[in-house]
């Protein structure tokens, strides 16, 4: 099993949390987002995208985080991080997706250069941008945790599932850009009960072999 | 069953095709996004992320659009949108997820709106914005089906998949901002299959009984 990975890409983050806890090894490959690995030729015959994260498994290549998440489900089922029931995983592949495509994609790296560059956004501009599209969305989270009927100690429940691997890395993102989280009450109670699990503490950015600091490289980040 | 749609959502789009692809009947309940609908108080309380489209279906609710899709062939198997296979579900989930979380966020009407009124784009800039993650996003499909190793009549196979359910709205949007898709054959000859379908043409915007012209109401759109 091959792993194309980057400590800073939010999206790759997710499968790494999944593939520590059910216990995968994988070969990991970086590709160096900042560099621009991921517009040459190499790795665009890979993926056409040019977008990680990719998992290669046995002949089978699989693009895109939420995919690669159902794949390892899938073909490696245990521990699952799906509920057993049909509720419960609609409940759980909401909640994930709400992150995956109402969030996360307004606040790639690529997104930020291009309303700099192209648009002329200030620095300024570009963090009320994020600002407003991780309040919209983490309010909304927080209301969805809120009215949960059997709040667990996780999203769903009192193991991790989809949901808790897509909202600890958009939290480390929001916290990465200095963000006042304290209205998220419910939210960072669950992050913070995640972060000690060791397959989400060895997953984050910084204890990547890969890391280093990207203070300074983004529009509107810190 | 009851279904939370408005004509122009494109999200809801992909789910009026596949509510019809399987034949199943759902009672369709309208929310106006135009009229500001989905920030009334009953709304949010049936999902605070005050987003379409919504499945209601014998006590469980399902938000976003490709969740409800695999809810509908967990419960609603027949005819599958998924292939039988781990490896082409994979794919087809990866090509769905490509459209959903790195093509459509970028050009919603919330995002086009904050554009202007937030960060003073003009209507050239946000047809420009439009274009680049319509190129970026098409360019990418293209290629994934150029590579195909067992070409069919559809994105995967011999019949609609969630792909295919992805795809035809994204173009549709496409086609009404204007855009030149001629760049990409392979993705027009399936969306021009797919369109022969009723399942699809029945379940394009101007079809639906809400429909109204939205000419000149969209910044940067025509």
């Amino acid at each position: 099993m091959k792993f194309y990975d980057f400590h800073m890409s939010n999206a790759a983050y997710r499968v790494r949390i999944a593939l520590r806890l059910k216990g995968l090894e994988a070969e990991r490959v970086v590709v160096d987002l900042v560099a621009g690995e991921h517009r040459s030729a190499w790795f665009e015959s890979l993926n056409p995208q040019r977008m990680l994260p990719i998992l290669e498994d046995g002949g089978v290549t699989v693009v895109q985080s939420l995919p690669i998440l159902e794949y390892l489900e899938e073909v490696y089922p245990e521990p699952p991080l799906l509920p057993a029931d049909t509720a419960g995983r609609a409940w759980v592949r909401g909640f994930a997706q709400s992150i995956v495509s109402d969030m996360h994609p307004l606040m790639g790296r690529r997104v930020r250069r291009y309303l700099a560059e192209r648009i002329g956004a200030s620095a300024a501009d570009i963090g009320d941008w994020y600002g407003n599209w991780i309040a919209a969305g983490l309010g909304g989270l927080e209301d969805m945790l809120a009215a949960r009927e059997e709040p667990g100690a996780f999203c769903h429940g009192d193991s991790p599932t989809l949901a808790d691997l897509c909202l600890v890395p958009q939290t480390y993102n929001a916290r990465r850009f200095g963000r006042d989280l304290s209205p998220y009450p419910t939210v960072m109670a669950i992050v913070a009960r995640c972060d000690e699990l060791p397959a989400f503490a060895d997953s984050a950015p910084e204890r990547q072999p890969d890391w280093r600091s990207m203070e300074g490289m983004i529009p509107g980040g810190r």
